[in-house]
């Protein structure tokens, strides 16, 4: 037990990312059964769709789960009232201003984690009165920030500067990763590409499989001088964004083809550098069992380890 | 006692990036009375004064020390010689292929590591025969790849693929930053901001001064699409050659000038990530102390979080 499980109630401090259509119920009562928090997202703007799955995920697990809440993408206050009414017990909020929500979600006794990619960005959610931060390091893939700092060097940076519990996200996939963090100050990991590539994720095989088929440097950072900056696969797509030097929001307009046709050039693949250490499809409980033994087992080495 | 420091003969696996005209026998022989492991440069290529000082190291410390040679910029064999006469007997190798002296080098029992930035690097290094590996992330400071990959990430992957012993290099300034690396399977870290702002660097004391300074977005990577690509911190000439998007060699031509006369602004001021960590200078016994006893006390802290 620690911070991060006190306030997800979760039996493991390992969270699911919460990408836009992929982090539905599906995915995330799977997290929830094996231990972790599942997360349901509000990205896709699919506000019915989400507000459904929302209400799925108590017929398919009796654990506590969570919802995002991008609050630059959010059109009004429905989906913060919803989670209120719903009986969510945990958010994470992203891509916006921290002091929007955070003072109507906490005082409905949700827990708040916001997700930063920078100290600044740490500070500001920091002093809104959230309860703990994801800390996105540029490894990660999605939506990212211009400015690339390592997850390592953030984490620290953070620390030195806050006490707020962390989760740490950005290319971790298993135990020898979770330790790492942990060893820098982190509480918690959340992953993306580990759970996209799961059995459990609603996604097409072709993307699972080009996920597991990439190297480390098999990604881009694209859009660095506009917005929004994503990290995605090598696609002959993203190879010409990265060529071109810019990209506008359109190019995403038809992810779900890539996502649910397998169609890997209708849009980028979104993909964090830890594909180039996924080598295998497998269940949602795998996973996290082997993480949790492999973080326990890694403990133990290092307990030996001293000089 | 672990792979590293039995090849190093050192107390602790803490070695001294080999900064050009910075790592010489001052700083080196400071870190190897400290228990690490002092290198001397010879990639400013200044050879006689490079041998001057490794004959120096002999002088100042009766510990073992390192000699780097970055072989695409060595003219001839003379360096590779030198170091056998002198009786070296670590080698780090760099920038350029692996093969080319290590059979004379470990013919003469001189362990060699090799410095790498990506997967393919570390499996071409692995294939010529060298004994370990320093294994570079994008967070470092000075001449990198034009491919940034994260350590934590880059680490892992070779630990997947290759069974040699690894020392982290890439934002790491403390034994948080070391038992994290740790965790993810190095065994081994090496410093290069972190001792150019010591007190025994000898360095001007504005480049010291400016790494305090700096947070951790404060660097730039240059010339991504040309050679060198290099990380350097925010500085008036660094961001006319971001926006220009090129450089060649002769931005350094003046780096003495910064490294001696503290003009910040007459050649890149090479930096990792690690300049936003940093926040006093300090003699390197205190920074190498520490590192173990904080190194230590995370081993042990870990091996209170298992689930």
């Amino acid at each position: 037990m620690n911070r991060v499980t006190q306030h997800t109630g979760s039996k493991y401090p390992i969270i699911q990312a919460p990408m836009g259509w992929i982090a539905r119920s599906q995915l995330a009562s799977a997290v929830c059964e094996a231990g972790g928090m599942g997360i349901i997202e509000t990205s896709s703007g699919e506000i019915d769709n989400c507000k459904k799955e929302i209400d799925l995920m108590s017929q398919l697990t009796d654990k506590p789960f969570g919802v995002n809440l991008p609050l630059l993408f959010l059109k009004d206050d429905s989906m913060v009232k919803f989670c209120v009414e719903a009986g969510v017990k945990f958010v994470t909020t992203s891509a916006g201003d921290p002091t929007k929500y955070v003072d109507t979600l906490k005082s409905a006794g949700i827990t708040v984690y916001h997700a930063v990619p920078s100290l600044d960005g740490a500070l500001k959610a920091s002093n809104a009165g959230v309860d703990g931060l994801v800390v996105e390091g540029t490894e990660g893939g999605g939506f990212k920030s211009p400015v690339e700092v390592g997850l390592l060097v953030l984490i620290q940076s953070i620390k030195q500067n806050i006490d707020l519990p962390i989760i740490a996200a950005g290319g971790i996939v298993d135990g020898a990763g979770m330790a790492a963090v942990f060893a820098a100050g982190a509480e918690g990991i959340q992953m993306g590409t580990r759970f996209v590539s799961s059995l459990e994720s609603p996604v097409h095989d072709n993307f699972k499989n080009k996920i597991i088929n990439s190297g480390i440097d098999d990604t881009y950072i694209l859009n660095k001088k506009a917005k929004p900056v994503i990290r995605a696969l090598k696609t002959n797509l993203t190879k010409e964004i990265d060529e071109k030097g810019e990209m506008d929001m359109t190019a995403l307009m038809n992810i779900k083809k890539l996502y649910f046709d397998g169609d890997m050039e209708s849009a980028p693949a979104l993909s964090g550098q830890s594909a180039g250490l996924i080598d295998m499809i497998k269940p949602v409980e795998q996973i996290i069992n082997e993480i949790i033994n492999e973080f326990n087992t890694t403990c133990e080495r290092l307990s030996n380890c001293k000089f």
